[in-house]
């Protein structure tokens, strides 16, 4: 597979769109947070573009694609890189395409939002408020996610323990998407046709508009509970949970130690040892949730936001910003053996499981466990903080995980089948054959395309070829 | 039992409260829907008070209470009559203070609303319109029902998909009632206090003002889907309701061939036969909602409000005004031989328990299913259509539907208990010890207070003494 893609063309072909080829800004456009993840770390730290362009329109984009695609430039989409499966790191170099500049937020309607890809998720969020606004969910990475790289890349987050997934019918509207073709076309994704774009990793076209429901928005409580026992977090947190008629934004539970020593700022909040449940519970529903939480003798109220002091807040990070990948990238900074594992809980059955699981590994797989509705009941995903000692140690883990039921989306592989359902997807790989048939858009990515032979069930990784003759031929 | 009040020194005591004795408006006003029950439409026929009285301030709620503990006569409170289980119907006769005149609506805040007991649901949204934000929940009878009477009498209605019923935490956050005793003390209830109060009929105190949540409001979308089967019907509405992101407010299925031969106004739209599923869908969910019911081969879409003509929408009644206890209604209203039952299905093995009675009664009993959300899960409630023959009929129908793991809130009872849990609520008894220490508020209906003794697993309807008295006092 050649390397040598004839770069010095498309920059005269698009014209004056944004430009950068110095290699060191080009590198670091070309990351995002794979390094959570000891084996990406280690089989994507070569991985680089060899340009990135950044369009502020969907001329811009149409421009570029046209190019790449007559001269078989592979081109992978970037939001605001806060992904961390690889999602937007081009494997195959070639064009990344910084859609960070594309973020003008169109128009904010009862019920919707219409905005370009680029614009972070805060900001929506920010512009939607005068209308009483926001959106239903976002990642931990809110602050400084793209709303097109959520849909691309997310699955769910803050807002899933009401609103269940992104994949979920009615949890994206519509999509504009952009073909890599001779001549590109943009097509307007709705309905059951979301699903060939949304989490697709834009494999199978550049999202150029996104529109996503808005829900009311409350002023969040912040509010941490600590228990001494992680068990008793875990079943406290589930009964809240399935409490329909307090309004809550976010559920968490993360197991002590980790709490105390990788919250840093929280950390006077929060006593040595101590497990804890992290919400965001809307203002009229705190008198309620009080109320609730009183007979769980022990229950602690660490802390309020509704109630605390100004000095105690100052300082502090969102809460939000504990929880989902947060957790993981706080216990990085303060552990740097720590990785983790994303999980499903099985729907039966899972306080069962995430105990033995407790008490298999102890020390070495630490619970965070994250509320979410899924398919109309409140259940248990979660990102257990794993201490990392080898890929084989971490793959037995894994594999003992789903044995017991729990099935894990693995952070640890960066095509969308692994990290996924572990099949292929027909309908994104139908998409893909019509809108990138050269297989140029952001390769090496699904499996299904790259080798339909693939054999999920025997247990191996997947290695994409590309990517080895990539860093081949950079090392030569 | 006396049944000789001092209804005249009562007169004196209280000033120029609003009064009202003639005897054929004061049994208009003793009255609910309570005749939905034939069992019910016997034994209370003869239900009157001897007065009502029509209090516009706390100031005068306080005046009555005071003189009728002073004189020993009952009171029983009412909203608007539009319960069905007899709530406001004076057993005793005395004193029925209608609460229809204190309908101030106070304040709208971000997710709250105060007002007065007798304000109208549909007054309640009315007002809160401004702001984007509507009630969780209503029953069908919303265009009549105050919100105190849905409180102190109701148990949920449309909303209940999303938010489960009025006594969860949350749904109802705070009821200032007042006291029967020499001196009427007013109680602020909030928390894990409100459940004294909430679904109590009036025994344990006066409501004198409400604050409920508000959420976001949308023109939901009206939508009727057909299907030839009801158990297509079911298993639709259920797959449909489970859909966390497709933002609904109703979701209600009713049997063939009830809603061609019942909903009169619908029935142009409806084939003879069909099992329906009613639905209220938020504009920015409808996308999603056609995407998901599209794979339904056997489903039609029979009324889709946002894209009907106005001359088909023009004489609808709005779709709730088929659900709830109005399908019951609408029944009787076409043959006066239906009755019904109001049940909870298991949450596992509903729709084999849905299935096996409808294999079993066949045109005795027809579905009527209502969708709610219960600890966290979707679920079904129902309001089942009863053809009725004799009581012991009914009654074994009761007894073979709980034998079958359905739990039946009896709506041919008139009592707290039989109505609901079928035991003794410690927490509402204890509060009518402190409120009502002589037993005057809305006397008889709740068994714990009348007769300590009362065995509720005996399988033996309560018979409350007063009831029998006061009717042979009456014929007297």
């Amino acid at each position: 597979m050649s390397q040598a893609y004839d770069i010095a063309s498309l920059r005269a072909e698009i014209g004056p769109v944004k430009w950068e080829d110095n290699p060191i800004l080009v590198r670091q456009k070309s990351r995002d947070f794979y390094w959570y993840s000891p084996v990406l770390k280690r089989e994507l730290e070569t991985v680089t573009a060899d340009v990135v362009v950044t369009p502020k329109s969907e001329a811009e984009v149409r421009a570029i694609l046209k190019a790449a695609y007559r001269l078989g430039i592979p081109v992978t989409p970037r939001g605001a890189g806060t992904g961390n499966y690889g999602q937007a790191m081009p494997l195959m170099g070639g064009v990344l395409m910084n859609l960070a500049e594309m973020n003008t937020i169109r128009s904010i309607e009862r019920g919707r939002v219409i905005c370009e890809p680029g614009a972070l998720l805060i900001d929506v969020d920010k512009a939607a408020e005068p209308s009483g606004q926001e959106l239903r969910m976002f990642p931990s990475t809110r602050a400084t996610a793209s709303i097109g790289g959520f849909v691309a890349g997310g699955s769910g987050g803050v807002g899933s323990i009401t609103w269940g997934g992104l994949r979920d019918f009615g949890n994206v509207l519509r999509l504009n998407v952009m073909t890599l073709e001779a001549e590109p076309r943009k097509l307007e994704l709705t309905g059951e046709d979301l699903h060939k774009a949304v989490h697709a990793y834009g494999t199978n076209g550049i999202i150029t508009e996104v529109e996503a429901p808005l829900t009311a928005r409350y002023d969040w409580v912040e509010v941490i509970v600590g228990f001494e026992r992680f068990d008793a977090a875990t079943a406290y947190a589930l009964a809240l949970a399935e409490q329909d008629g307090i309004l809550k934004k976010l559920v968490t539970v993360v197991e002590g130690p980790a709490p105390h020593e990788y919250f840093l700022r929280h950390r006077s909040l929060i006593p040595k040892g101590a497990s804890v449940v992290i919400l965001m519970v809307a203002p009229h529903a705190l008198d309620a949730f009080e109320a609730f939480t009183r007979p769980y003798k022990d229950a602690r109220i660490l802390l309020d936001s509704s109630k605390a002091s100004p000095e105690t807040l100052k300082g502090l990070p969102p809460a939000y910003e504990l929880t989902w990948n947060h957790t993981t990238l706080r216990g990085l900074r303060v552990d740097s053996r720590v990785t983790y594992l994303q999980a499903r809980y099985p729907s039966e059955g899972a306080l069962q499981a995430i105990k033995t699981i407790h008490d298999r590994y102890g020390e070495e797989v630490r619970g965070h466990l994250e509320l979410i509705r899924f398919n109309g009941r409140i259940g248990f995903a979660g990102l257990p903080l794993v201490r990392f000692t080898t890929e084989a140690r971490l793959n037995e883990i894994i594999a003992e995980h789903e044995a017991m039921g729990v099935m894990i989306f693995n952070p640890h592989r960066y095509t969308l089948e692994e990290g996924g359902m572990k099949q292929t997807d027909a309908l994104q790989l139908a998409f893909k054959r019509e809108t990138d048939p050269k297989g140029l858009l952001n390769p090496g990515k699904m499996i299904a395309w790259e080798n339909p032979e693939f054999d999920f069930s025997a247990g191996r990784n997947f290695l994409f070829p590309g990517l080895e003759a990539r860093a081949r031929a950079a090392g030569a």
